[in-house]
C-alpha cells in the first residue's frame, strides 16, 4: 500500500517492483501514505575533524580549493553544452529522418489517395520513439521522467530524493528527451537540461562516480551536501543557460530556486559556468553547422530573429499586456487544474511500467493524428520561393510550385513550430482550423506532462500561448511573443528568472517590460486558482519542502507546538548496543541525534552538547571506532574526515553492519565527530523564527532547549513544511511520519 | 582629534563644526579613532507586543500589507523615474545654455584672435556651476557627496550612516549633481541616482518625513530596520534601473550588495519598482522630446544605436578580450591607488568645507583647460553633412562648411562624449592628442572623485576606458565597448549585476560573454593590487561592514575569542536608575542588552531570557513605563507598538530624558518589550559560524552563552568586521570601541 506515488512518477521501483497495487480509498483527494524523502544537510557538522583540517590548511590551500571550484565550474559547463549539443543534433538528425520518410510515403499516396495509409507510418514511427523512450524511463530509471525540474527545486530546498543526480538518470534522460521530441509529442527538451546540468554537476563536483565504482580520488574536499549544493546549483543554471541561452537567467534560475543565501563568489561561479555552457553549446552548433567559430546559436531554443524596428511598444498597448497575462493566467490554471486530476487518476490506476509505456505510446499516435488532420483538413497554400527555409515542405493538394503552409508549424518539432507561429506572414492560418489546433494541443500538451518519458513543458507552453495568440489576430510577433510568455507563465509561476530567461532567448532588452507585465498578472490570476504546476507536483509527493517564509497568521506556534518530542538522545560516550538499537529502531527513523551530558535515569532530560547524524554513526560503526570498557589505552582507531567523505553520500544502512554481542557491549566516544555546537532555540520562539532560521542557514535539524539548555524537542523539516495557508486559516497538512 | 574622517567625507558637521583639527600622527597610515556609525537592526525584535499584534491580524490583514507594500514599490520606481528626468532635463538644459554661451564666445574671438577669453569664459562658467554644487554639499550635507553607492552598500549591508537616507539629503543630492554635470566636471549623473532612489524608497516607505515634520499616517507598520531596508533595496534598484534602463541590473545591484536572505516576492516587487521606475524615465522623457508614447530612452545613459549586424564576434578574438580586461585591472588598480592617497591627502589636510568648495572650483577650472586645449591642439576638420546630429558643432580654425571633429567628443557633457568615441568613424582623432587626452582625463577622473561634490564614478571611468580602446586602434564599437568596460570593472569590481547592467544599457543581450570576460580578467586581476573603489572608501571610514564570508583561515576562532566581556545585563524587573546609568555611561555605549532571569550578588552571570535593545528602553522611560516599587496596582502604562514606531528611527538620547530622584526608584518590567527569543551560540562556536548566523539572518546581537544558558559575552557587528585577511593570514584591524 505505501510509496505509490513516490514510486510511480520519482523514485520507482526499488526491491518492492511487484507491489504496486493501486491505492484506493474513499477520500475525495488520495492520501499518500510513504516514506518521508530523506533531506540535506546544508549546515556544516563542524565536529573536531572538520575543525583540525581547517586549521591545517594554510592561506595558499584556501586558495586553491577556491581555483578548484572555478574549475569544476567550468567542466559543468562545458560538459553540460556538450549534452545540450548532443541532444539538439541527435533530435535533428532523427526527426529528420522521420518527416523526411514522411513526407515521400505522403507524396507517393497524395496522388494515389491512400493517404490514411501515411498517418499509419507516422503515428507509428512516432509510437516507435516514444515506445524506446519510455521503456527506458519506466523500466530502468523512472526518476527521469518528466522535466526534472520540480525534483531539481526540491533538491536545491535540502529535500534528497533518492537517485535523483546519479549517472544512471542522465543517460536515461538524455535518451528518454531524444526520444520523446523525436517522436513528435508536445513537449520541449528545455527542462530536462536543468536535470542534466544538475547531475552533470553532482558527478564532476565529487570527482568519482558511484555507479561506475570508478574515484578519480580529486575533489574529496567537496563531498558534503554544503558544496554539492552549490556546484548543482551551477549546474541547474548551465542547463538553463544551454537550453536558453539564457546565462543570466539561469542564474536566477537558480537563485530563485536553491541558493536561500546569497553570496557573491558564488554567484560569479555560477554565472561562469553558465557562460562556459552556452559558449560550449554555440561553438559546437557552429563546427555542426559548418561555419566553426561563428557563434550565433546560444541555445537549444531560437525564437528567429525579431526585427528591432518593431519591437518599440506604446503605451496604449500596455493593458492589451495585461488582459492577455490575465488570459493565460486562466488558460494556465485550467492547464494545471487538468494536469493535476489526470496526475492522480495515474497514481491510481497507471502504476505499472507496460501501461505507463503503453499510454505514452498512445499520446505520440494521437499526436500524429492531430497534426495529420490539421494538415489535411487546411488548404492555404503558399508558392515555394526560393529563399525557402523550409525544411520538409509538403505539397499535399497544393498546385505544383506551392505547399502547404499548415505543414510548416505542425509537420516540424515543437520548437520549429512556435518559430513558424511568431513569424509567418498574416493569412498564413484558416482561424477555423487554429482554433481547433489551439484546443487539441492544449489538450494534447495536458496529458502529455506526467507521462513516463523525459519532457519539459516550456515548448508546448509558449506553443500554445502563441496560438491562441494568433486566433485573436495577432501578427506582430513583439505581442505574440508577450502571449507565449502568458501562457507560459500561467502554467508555471516563475518569475523574475523567466522573465529573464525569455529576453535572453529573444536576445532584445526591450521585451522586458511586457514580458514582466503579463508574467506578473498571469501569476496573480494564475495563483487565485491553483499553485503553479512545479509546485502541484511537488505537493503531490508531499516532500517536505519549504517554501520562502512561514505562512503569515503562524505567529502563534511556537517552537514548543512544532518540535517533534521526546527526542532520542545519545551520550557523548555511549554504547555501542544502544546506538545500534536507535539506528536499527524502524518505527522512528531519525537521521540526528542530540548528545547530551548525561541522560540521568528518571528521564529528565540532559544539557545539550552536541549533535551527531545518523551518517556518521554508521562509518564510525562501520570502523568499529569502540573503547572497550574498563580499559584504559586508546584502542579507538584514529578515524579521519576522508573516511567519512569515502562513504558519502552512499551510507550503508544499519542493517548491512554487523556488530557483534562482544561489541554491543564497548563504548563509543561521540565527542570528536559530534558538531560541537549545533543551533538551538529556546521553547518560546516562533514558528516564523525557527523558519527563517532553517531556510536562512539550510538547517535539517535544530535543537530546542529550555531554559537550562536541556533538550525537550528537535525541529525537522517536516515540522515546517506541514504547515500551509489554506482557504480558512492555517491547516496542518498531513506529512507521512519517518 | 577624533571623529576626523566621519566629518569630512560622510557625516560631517555635527555640533562640532569649529573643532576640525588635522589629524597628524608618524604612522604610515592614518589612523581613524572615531565614533563607529550605529548599526541596523535587521532581525525583528519579537516581543509581546509585536506577537500579539500579528496575532490579532487576520489573513486579510496580511494580505493588504502585501498589497500596500506593492503600492509603495510601485510609488518608489515612479518617483526615482521623476527624479531621474529632472536631473536628465535640467543638466541637458544647464549645459545647451553653457555651451551655446561659450560656442558664440569661441566663434567671436577665432576671427578675433583672442581665444584665451574664451577660455577663461568656460573655466568661470564651469567654476560658477561647480561652486553652487559644492558649497550646498560641503556648508549643508555633506553626505551628498560622492556618487553614495558605499554609503547605500553600507546601509544594506546593515550599517546605519547618520543622516544618508533623509530629505535633505536628497534635494543636496540632486541640486549638487545637476550643478557637477553642468559645470562639466569629470563626472557622471548615475550613481547619484541609486542614492536617490533610495532616499525615496526610505521616505516613501515611512509615510511621513521628520525633516518636514509631517506624517501623513499610513504605513505605519512599515517603520522598523527589516521593512526599511526592503524598500531601500527597491530604491536602490529603481536608481540604478533609471540611470542605466537596466531594470534586472538594478534588481541584482541589491542583491548583490545587500540582500543576504533572497526572498522569491521580495525580489518580484524590487524587480517591480525598477521597471515602473524606468518606465516612468522614458515616459516623461518622451513627452519632453515631443514623441509622448514612444517609449526609446529606458535610461540616463545612452550608449547609442549598435548596429546588430558587427555584434557577432569570434573565437580568435576572446584572447582580445581577456588582455584587454587585465589592461582595465591594471589601470582600475591605479585608479584606486591613487585615488586612495589623495583621499587620505584630502582627509589630513582639505577638511574646511571653504578649502573643499575651492578644491572643487580648481578641478572645474582644470578640466576645462584641458578639455579646451584638446580641441584648439586638434585640427581634425569634418564636413557638417546634412544629418548632423551635433549640438554644438565647433568650426574653431575650420574652413567653412566644416567642423572641428575633436569637439564632438570634447565640447560635450562626458555622456554624450562617451557614445562619440563608441561611435566616431576611424581617423576622427589624432592619436597623439587622444593619448594625451586619455592622460589628462585619468587623472582629472581620479582628483575628481572624492570631491565635495554629488557625482558618480560610472561615466568618466567608461570615458578613459572607451579613450585607451580607441587609443591603441580599436574601432569596433562592441569592442571600444569591452574596454570602456574593462577599465569600469577594474576600478568598482562589481560583477554579475555590472555585467547585466551593461548588457541592458547596450540593449543587445549578444554582448554578456565579452563583457563578462573582460570584468572577470579586471576584477582578478585589479584584487591582486589593490579593492574595489568603492570598498576601499568604505574601509577609510572604518564602518563594521560585514563582507559574504568569514576570512578562510578564521576557523580557530571561537565566540569566546572574539566576544565582548563582560556584558552589562539587565533584570527582567529592573531599577529605573541603573537603566538611566547603564545607558549615560558614555565610556561603553551599548545598544544591546541581554536581559537575565536574575543577576546574583557575587557577579555570577544570569540565565539568559531575552535581548532589549536601547532604543526601546528610551522609548519605555521616555513613556515613563514604571512600577512603583511595593505597590501591587498596575500603574503601568499601556504601552503599544505605536508608540515605538512614533520614535522610529530618531530615538533621542537619553540626555534628552529627564528622570527624577523619586522615578530612579521606581522598577520597570522588561518582560512584555523584550524580545523573549534572541539567537544564541555556545563559546565554542566558531568564527565562520557566527559570522554565517550574522549575515544570513542580518544580526546586531548575538548573545553568547555558557552550558547553563547563562550569560557569558555578547558578539557584535564589529566584533566581527575586524578581522580580515591581510598578507600574512589573518589580522585584526582597530575598530574603534563604541
Amino acid at each position: 500500500m505505501a510509496n505509490i506515488a513516490k514510486k510511480v512518477s520519482w523514485s520507482g521501483r526499488g526491491d518492492d517492483r511487484g507491489e504496486r497495487t493501486p491505492l484506493l480509498n474513499g477520500d475525495e483527494e488520495v492520501k499518500y501514505n510513504r516514506q518521508v524523502p530523506d533531506t540535506l544537510d546544508y549546515d556544516n557538522s563542524e565536529n573536531q575533524l572538520f575543525l583540525e583540517e581547517e586549521r591545517r590548511m594554510s592561506h595558499m590551500g584556501f586558495r586553491c580549493l577556491e581555483i578548484r571550484r572555478w574549475v569544476i565550474c567550468g567542466l559543468i559547463g562545458f560538459l553540460t553544452g556538450l549534452i545540450a549539443c548532443m541532444i539538439d543534433i541527435a533530435v535533428e538528425k532523427l526527426a529528420g529522418y522521420k518527416y523526411f520518410a514522411v513526407k515521400l510515403n505522403i507524396e507517393k499516396y497524395t496522388e494515389l489517395g491512400g493517404l490514411s495509409i501515411s498517418l499509419i507510418l507516422w503515428a507509428v514511427l512516432n509510437s516507435a520513439f516514444v515506445m524506446f523512450g519510455a521503456i527506458a524511463v519506466a523500466f530502468v530509471e523512472p526518476i527521469a521522467a518528466g522535466s526534472g525540474i520540480p525534483q531539481i527545486k526540491c533538491f536545491l530546498n535540502g529535500v534528497k530524493i533518492p537517485r535523483v543526480v546519479r549517472l544512471k538518470t542522465l543517460v536515461i534522460k538524455v535518451f528518454g528527451v531524444i526520444c520523446s521530441v523525436a517522436g513528435g509529442l508536445a513537449v520541449g527538451k528545455e527542462g530536462p537540461m536543468i536535470h542534466s546540468g544538475a547531475v552533470v554537476a553532482a558527478g564532476v563536483s565529487q570527482g568519482r562516480s558511484t555507479s561506475l565504482k570508478k574515484d578519480f580520488k580529486i575533489f574529496e574536499y567537496f563531498r558534503r551536501d554544503t558544496e554539492k549544493r552549490d556546484f548543482v546549483s551551477a549546474g541547474a543554471a548551465a542547463g538553463v543557460s544551454a537550453a536558453f541561452g539564457a546565462p543570466v537567467g539561469g542564474v536566477l534560475f537558480s537563485l530563485e530556486e536553491g541558493a536561500s543565501f546569497w553570496n557573491q563568489m558564488l554567484t560569479w561561479r555560477i554565472f561562469f559556468a553558465s557562460m562556459v555552457s552556452t559558449f560550449t553549446l554555440n561553438f559546437f552548433l557552429s563546427i555542426y553547422h559548418g561555419k566553426p567559430g561563428e557563434l550565433s546559436s546560444p541555445g537549444l531554443i531560437n525564437f528567429g530573429r525579431f526585427d528591432s524596428d518593431i519591437v518599440q511598444y506604446n503605451l496604449y498597448e500596455i493593458p492589451l499586456f495585461i488582459i492577455m497575462g490575465a488570459l493565460g493566467g486562466v488558460l494556465g490554471a485550467l492547464f494545471n487544474i487538468i494536469n493535476y486530476w489526470l496526475t492522480i487518476f495515474r497514481i491510481r490506476y497507471i502504476h505499472r511500467p507496460c501501461l505507463q509505456v503503453m499510454e505514452a505510446m498512445l499520446v505520440a499516435a494521437v499526436t500524429a493524428t492531430v497534426s495529420f488532420a490539421m494538415i489535411y483538413f487546411s488548404n492555404d497554400c503558399q508558392p515555394l520561393g526560393q529563399d525557402n527555409t523550409e525544411e520538409y515542405p509538403l505539397q499535399l493538394f497544393c498546385a505544383d510550385g506551392e505547399y502547404n503552409s499548415m505543414a510548416t508549424a505542425f509537420f516540424n518539432t515543437p520548437e520549429r513550430s512556435v518559430r513558424s507561429l511568431f513569424h509567418n506572414p498574416p493569412g498564413t492560418y484558416n482561424p477555423v482550423t487554429l482554433g481547433v489546433f489551439t484546443l487539441a494541443y492544449f489538450f494534447l500538451a495536458v496529458w502529455t506532462y506526467g507521462l513516463t518519458v523525459s519532457a519539459g513543458v516550456f515548448i508546448p507552453s509558449l506553443l500554445i500561448g502563441a496560438a491562441w495568440g494568433r486566433l485573436f489576430g495577432i501578427l506582430l510577433c513583439i505581442v505574440l511573443l508577450t502571449c507565449a510568455a502568458a501562457q507560459l507563465g500561467g502554467i508555471v509561476r516563475m518569475t523574475l528568472s523567466l522573465t529573464v530567461i525569455l529576453v535572453e532567448a529573444t536576445g532584445n532588452v526591450t521585451y522586458g517590460f511586457p514580458i514582466m507585465l503579463v508574467l506578473m498578472t498571469a501569476k496573480i490570476v494564475g495563483d487565485y486558482f491553483i499553485e503553479g504546476l512545479y509546485d502541484i507536483h511537488i505537493k503531490l509527493q508531499s516532500v517536505p519542502f519549504l517554501h520562502w517564509d512561514a505562512p503569515p497568521t503562524s505567529h502563534w506556534l511556537t517552537a514548543r507546538e512544532v518540535m517533534s518530542s521526546p527526542v532520542t538522545c545519545l551520550n557523548r560516550v555511549e554504547k555501542v548496543g544502544r546506538i545500534v538499537d536507535v539506528l536499527s529502531n524502524t518505527s522512528t527513523i531519525h537521521n540526528g541525534f542530540p548528545v547530551v551530558a548525561h541522560t540521568s535515569e528518571n528521564d529528565e532530560p540532559g544539557i545539550i552538547c552536541g549533535l551527531i547524524l545518523r551518517s556518521q554513526l554508521i562509518v564510525l560503526l562501520k570502523h568499529k571506532v569502540f573503547v572497550e570498557r574498563a580499559s584504559s589505552r586508546l584502542s579507538q582507531r584514529k578515524l579521519q574526515l576522508k573516511d567519512f567523505r569515502d562513504a558519502y553520500p552512499r551510507f550503508p544502512p544499519i542493517q548491512s553492519i554487523h556488530v557483534s554481542q562482544d561489541e554491543r557491549e564497548c563504548m563509543m566516544d561521540l565527542t570528536e565527530f559530534m558538531n560541537p555546537t549545533p543551533y538551538t532555540v529556546p521553547q518560546e520562539t516562533s514558528l516564523p523564527r525557527v523558519f527563517k532560521l532553517f531556510r536562512a542557514l539550510g538547517l535539517r535539524h535544530l535543537v530546542v532547549v529550555d531554559n537550562e539548555n536541556r533538550v525537550v524537542g528537535l525541529v525537522t523539516r517536516k515540522d515546517l513544511a506541514r504547515y500551509h495557508v489554506g482557504k480558512d486559516g492555517l491547516e496542518e497538512l498531513h506529512l507521512a511520519q519517518t
